[in-house]
């Protein structure tokens, strides 16, 4: 039902005489069973589906546009903190990934082993893989070891530093546990790779890095975030520190959106990168690197989605605004049509945020309620319906996804095409607005180890969905309590905020504490 | 000598003292030897260099900055002829790759096979794969089989098509002899495949996204190609026909800058892609596929480089325009580079060919001749010096990467951001010109087996390189002499141009032709 077309007719009927039970273009509903939602409005926006390969997806042209538009703004912004893309080798010898040992420990379980080079028909006619590979080759899970061969070689001097290169790739992680954009056994991404002279100027740069993400969620794809320090135990593997932005799905559950790493001399040490410092000395570099993922498409639609489909931020939207000919009548169907086009070209003239605008004309013959509810699942964040009565009355009708299906404004023609940069700022504005409501509402502060234990145990066995959030609590810094928590709760910390201290007591262990932390079940 | 900076006093004396034999920024020359010019002048402008991962190359900001303006430029074109992006996997499952049998053939003898999912460290404290897999899988070196899997899932009925698709993504064919850009076990490519309703719409699809090639790498890369048809023997494993763009480098061979396939049913058959069609019958059907690759930042080298090094085409070059601060004297420095920062902030106002310009300003301290050497060898089109006395006489000088290196022409600083547009494409279109005068010169028609013969046997055998070109030259489709023809020679047809037939002889049979086919070496 929720992948197939809906009549429009009958689902307005249904819906004026039952409000409360009014059927959604998805099915289940949110609150019904939200992974399985969360499946469905993947599959019914177009977005992506699970390929035969185990664990990988494809990613169609609806899902892949708006991981374009996301590639073209952070890539800007990469641009404009003296970045520069680069491309480095899907092979790493194993050699050189066993290099760094907790590296190689935190990948080794999850990795794809290139061992052949060719293949050849055995005796049963069955093709097998033949040619052995002296040293078998890992598909890279994450570049630092691969890349940092190629530093080793350019860095020689402190006048070849800094090195600030991003690399946009697809890297591989055996995934058991597949979810569609969440976490796939291969997956697209940008990881960012520097060297710096000092400590202090790559602890800056890590620092900027998760700026720069932060301020990409929060302008481009509308969505709040929590950001700080990673505690010990959920660094990545080799980081001397790891930050994180943090945001919150409607299910309560923190994604962790975008990571920024502290290497220190961990990895230029495994991999020789070392130069001459202003005194003549031989000296390691000191490194970073930092990742965003496809995993933030998904993101967008469980923080975003409703019971009807998709809702897309104006900003990363692959169409802004569809334009829906109503054309009952075939003699009034070529001037409709005219019309649309006529409207579509003065749209696109228009600028949002610096975005050139999309804007596209639906011409298929397939049923106005059919294509209506294609770009509502597909969270089109505008769709403007011109039929034969708007010719003559010069109006449109225009309809915001960001707000309830039924609610069509009528505007002119004019008013449309000037007003329309402000339209889609108010819609990016509303969904960040309602996105950060919900968060801060699920957000608590929490004082006892028991009201913690209370606030993440689901109050209904049918529903483990429903539990607390996020819990803002008082932690010494305890390996222990922390693995406690993971175990009974499957909670972990998400983050250690920045900012002021605050003088308290952790809830575990009633030791002094300097700092909240941030506690949630995660993706 | 050409991986270093020179001295650029020592370098004028040594060309004004003796100009015939005048110091290159690039030794070997190119009349010297070919091969290891094109390394060198990959090397020193910092395009790429191979990875001890046999066959892999690290690609450099700079190389990776043309390819993704090549990227850019051909996806408008893919646009705007209705096609879109998407993303399917990395890896084939043996048994989809093996559905095609031509398919199969023509690449298993050069493939990556991943045959585990895990590293364990062994008894000896080595680590080693571990995890086998049931079925191996395939790194793809083109997609069409795991592509065609998801087609047969979203085409059922001729309203479905056609489906129009490009994807970017990295290839791997394990290369045995290797050669930066033109021949690398792992390269970046994009591969657009298509489904169509009948023969005839594949076809003409197959033969517009030839045509868009031609268009790109002509107006873009400045590169004259001849298209056609492949022979039989020359065709992509599975195709029912291959239609290429063949360009000629500076050492007379060809090199196939671009191919798209009209695949028939073959693969259709192979995937399941079936549709109901207009008549309510079960049909396969008809798909095309075409690439362009890394492989064009190569030919671009070969094709307008100088023995001086790159030489970029103003269209795709990261950074068009380079201004070197000239600062002999502390006291005058902070303006100079004040001047040279208004000069950029004003030419990156002017566009050329819908492109922002891209500007820099070499801040660097390190001596203005080892600077120019850099952007000389690096192929930046235009450069433009500024110095205390300019300051004055409101003046820079402006040199053109395509005119000899000594020839400055003095501007006003109005001019140069007036003419700028006009100048860049100037270069731009004597790039162009250069190369199809040197090709037209090289490309002989041929009427007889023995002139075939002497044009492609070189003179002078301590320069093998140096032999014809391309030769026209009458064949009958005899395969047999195709395959002497390459045994002896190692020259095989590149194309069977397009156009009005010419009734002939065959050369090398003697018996009718309607053709005369193109002939070369090739990379």
């Amino acid at each position: 039902m929720a992948t197939g077309h809906f009549d429009f007719a009958r689902l307005i009927a249904v819906a004026m005489s039952n409000p409360s039970t009014a059927k959604t273009a998805i099915s289940p509903r949110r609150e019904e069973d939200f992974p399985e939602w969360y499946q469905q409005v993947v599959r019914a926006a177009e977005l992506a589906e699970p390929s035969d390969v185990r664990g990988c997806m494809v990613i169609r042209p609806w899902g892949y546009g708006i991981w374009e538009n996301m590639q073209r703004q952070l890539d800007a912004m990469f641009r404009a903190t003296g970045h520069r893309n680069a491309y480095f080798p899907l092979f790493i010898p194993l050699s050189y990934f066993a290099k760094e040992a907790e590296h190689v420990a935190g990948f080794a379980k999850e990795c794809a082993v290139v061992t052949h080079t060719r293949l050849e028909v055995d005796a049963d006619g069955k093709m097998k893989p033949s040619s052995p590979l002296t040293e078998p080759l890992v598909v890279r899970p994450t570049s630092e070891t691969i890349i940092g061969a190629s530093y080793a070689k350019w860095v020689q001097s402190y006048r070849d530093l800094p090195i600030l290169i991003n690399q946009w790739a697809n890297v591989v992680r055996w995934e058991m546990r597949p979810r569609l954009f969440l976490r796939t056994t291969e997956f697209l991404w940008q990881e960012g790779h520097t060297v710096h002279e000092t400590e202090a100027e790559a602890c800056a740069e890590t620092k900027q890095m998760l700026d720069v993400y932060e301020k990409f969620v929060r302008d481009h794809l509308a969505i709040p975030v929590y950001s700080g320090e990673k505690s010990e135990s959920e660094r990545f593997p080799g980081a001397v520190q790891t930050l994180s932005i943090e945001a919150m799905v409607q299910d309560r559950k923190a994604i962790q959106a975008g990571t920024s790493h502290f290497l220190g001399q961990n990895f230029s040490r495994a991999s020789g990168i070392q130069f001459q410092n202003r005194e003549g000395k031989q000296e390691f570099g000191w490194t970073t690197s930092w990742g965003m993922s496809t995993r933030m498409v998904g993101t967008v639609v469980m923080t975003h989605g409703d019971d009807d489909g998709l809702i897309l931020p104006p900003r990363i939207a692959p169409t802004q605004i569809m334009i829906l000919p109503i054309t009952p009548k075939e003699e009034t169907r070529a001037k409709v049509l005219e019309a649309c086009d006529k409207l579509a070209r003065e749209l696109r003239d228009q600028r949002y945020a610096d975005l050139a605008l999309e804007v596209d004309v639906d011409r298929r013959d397939i049923g106005g309620g059919t294509k209506n509810w294609e770009w509502i699942k597909k969270g089109v964040p505008l769709r403007v319906e011109i039929g034969p009565r708007d010719l003559e009355s010069n109006s449109v009708a225009v309809s915001r996804r960001d707000q309830p299906m039924k609610r069509k404004a009528s505007m002119s023609r004019q008013e449309i095409v000037s007003r329309v940069p402000e339209i889609l700022d108010s819609i990016q504005q509303s969904l960040f607005e309602r996105a950060k409501k919900f968060r801060d509402e699920q957000t608590r502060v929490i004082e006892s180890k028991k009201d913690f234990y209370d606030f993440f145990t689901p109050k209904n066995s049918a529903k483990p969905e429903i539990h607390g959030g996020f819990a803002l609590a008082h932690w010494n810094g305890s390996r222990e309590s922390e693995q406690q928590i993971k175990n009974d709760l499957k909670v972990t910390i998400r983050i250690i905020p920045f900012g002021e201290s605050e003088k308290g007591r952790c809830i575990f262990t009633g030791e002094p504490s300097s700092r909240r932390v941030i506690w949630a079940k995660s993706y």
